[in-house]
């Protein structure tokens, strides 16, 4: 039931609006007019005057409710990046950096009751709204290690992290510390934006972590009209490079 | 570390196997041999003499594990879906049909302790070979209830799931029963292979589901070699057609 | 050489516009400033305070300087279609309807100086326009016919054109007509945008034309930065499906 | 109409056969036979017994027909790349290397009566099937002058070339030397398979081409079935990068 001060996606044709609702209050979109009376009380998943009113979802969250300091990570390329990571699996998990926190966000949702996200962003501003989303939003909690830091100036145990997710400009730095402090074999994801990164980062990986799979996701949407079926007319050509490895046994 | 008899990935050049490793055993690749008795007793993450072994991850059992009986659903496709279902918030989470159980799997693997997952399948060898392929790699637990049946033969009160994946040919036979069954709000994603079929569904959904995405994923993969970088030379062109729809408030 | 009065094309870092160029004046982007009298008399290429001058190309001239009364044919589309179509080759080319007359020009700039394009519009505003872009931009000659007329009521002998281009909302409206007028194997390009056009149109070929192909083109672009190479940000996901058939001798 | 020592293309279902037609001679495929002496003498078009025979268009020809010595240019590369170098308006077109001759036959049948192709390939092999290609399907004739040397070996006068295609694998080495020859303003296609050679062509061009688009073209076809529209399982993922350039003016 949607109550007072909860936290709603309204959706309009085309718009989106993530929004609280208060008493008294509406929404205007195109001068048509969403009262909050009329769903305030209500069970979710109304569809009145052309509004579409429900609780969002952990990617409306992430897409509409979180400040952007920094590029986001998409949804496309956070879901797909998530499980294949197997995070649900994870008891210790390596992050840096933060970002805007969708992934951290993602992450958190995802992992176990028992796991920990070490998440690193040396950025006092990034990482303040970092921490406000997560905050804002209800994930923050006791499973979270955030630390204002560069992840090189950050101290682990050998071994220490069962998989990581790498969002950062210059991943290469970071290579050799990785390779001592993830598990033998553990899943590392690098995101990176161009090809020159992906090929400095390839060089810097090599008989250190196994290359197993480096993608682009492209989605593409269609319009929801049955007679007159077809994609929409622009999408996102390019939002990240992802880059699958896993670390190689220090012995080998 | 690897034991003998446990389930290994091996991946030579473009080459990947599914093993479990038993002494005395070995694995041969254009006349380059993995002898077994080299990497039991080991931490994973061995690259030896170009094969790469380690524990396969939850993509890797799913796409090279599992028996195939009918058309999977493809990592790039489940993956998106699982999260933006939002699993990991759901507590009765309703599947049709089951097929090979990659989705199944992966819902199981992300969904929360004390959730449950309500699968069917009508088709009796593609239920005896979901099953198998979950208890084969340690998927089955309290958590799944699956039933042999059409969805449209079992009976759920009223409101009773919090989501739903759907991947059957008709989908829209079964709407009114999924508009009563499913949560007011109840995120919901039907997984179709042709235009056609969205079509006909899109219409069966009009006034009972409000669809926020339809979806297309293409996932285009790059060769990680860092001195000519370039993509793969073929990809998959087409694999499924995500609606991604919320159920409307009876009362709308 | 660049003469007073000539159209130029003019760049500026991501922006394009086509131009006469007039002595004494200038173009203003953002506060750089472009003198006309500074290119008058040079030869073309020139590169100056970021701007690049050169004639446009054939390109250039459909997409920046071309009128629209309708959607325009892409030059994705079109130039595929064209060599598609071996436009070279064929001695009566059939076109409806013109739209903005993109693939009339195009198709008047390819093929040999011995043949004809016969197209229709039955619009009065789009063929006016048509006709005007044709002759604004240089196109018109005694090998063009173009008719404001639907096809339907227009006459031709059996067997008479080589090939056709056909951009219509309801294409399967003519096809009798087609396949009674173009030659036996004459190659025939549909453009539509919808896929449910494109299965109504695939039921109206049935045993009258055979479907060789129907394709979608997308079209990624790069940013133009060594350093940092990679694609643009947004890209369209949509202009036209294209299919592509033959015209079934009468006698099979 | 169909002659005996015609070229035909055959297809059927997904099969593609270039051939000529003998009499007393057949085409078996999947234990159905084409027998030559049923469609010799008959108008082009033919639809019998599940195969579909006619005369083979350009892209045919360059596609099936072409031996190929060399990774060929694709047709959606090389017939977007003809227009959009509006070779029809060029008088005198440079290309190198000739490769398998794709592009070579399609600029030849594309440009006009009085223009001159001035094609290099270093590579005798390369070379000798390349004019065979062309010889064997008639593209041979007076306005191509073929030469077997490297690019930089040839001499031609400063201003000559009114546009050129560059399929190459060191493209940067020519970079002054196109400059020299090409007109002011010319249109330039660089044909890549990497992204490496982009990023170094790129700094190549600096200050004397001006780079006005860098493209990849992905083609999805759709399989011909109206009742289940879906698109095909597979696609190419890669071909070429195409860098699109214009020649900077040397008083600039």
């Amino acid at each position: 039931m949607i109550l007072e001060n909860d936290l709603v996606i309204i959706r309009y044709s085309d718009r989106v609006y993530i929004k609280r609702v208060k008493k008294g209050e509406s929404l205007n979109v195109k001068s048509h007019i969403l009262k909050y009376d009329d769903i305030i009380g209500k069970e979710e998943g109304i569809f009145l005057n052309g509004f579409f009113v429900a609780k969002p979802t952990l990617e409306e969250i992430v897409k509409y409710g979180f400040k952007r300091e920094t590029q986001i990570v998409y949804p496309k390329d956070a879901f797909y990046t998530t499980i294949k990571l197997d995070i649900p699996s994870c008891k210790r998990i390596l992050e840096f950096g933060m970002g805007s926190a969708v992934m951290s966000a993602i992450i958190l949702k995802t992992m176990k009751e028992d796991a920990i996200l070490y998440t690193h962003e040396e950025n006092q501003k990034a990482y303040d709204n970092a921490i406000k989303n997560l905050k804002t939003f209800g994930f923050l909690d006791d499973r979270l290690k955030a630390t204002l830091a560069n992840y090189n100036d950050a101290k682990y145990d050998e071994g220490f992290f069962d998989c990581a997710f790498i969002d950062t400009k210059e991943p290469w730095e970071y290579i050799d510390k990785l390779h001592k402090e993830l598990k033998p074999g553990a899943n590392v994801c690098f995101l990176v934006p161009t090809y020159n990164q992906v090929s400095k980062l390839l060089e810097s990986l090599k008989d250190k972590f196994f290359v197993y799979e480096i993608s682009e996701i492209l989605l593409r949407k269609l319009k929801p009209n049955p007679d007159r079926l077809r994609p929409e007319d622009f999408m996102p050509a390019h939002t990240a490079i992802l880059i699958f490895s896993r670390n190689i046994n220090h012995s080998c």
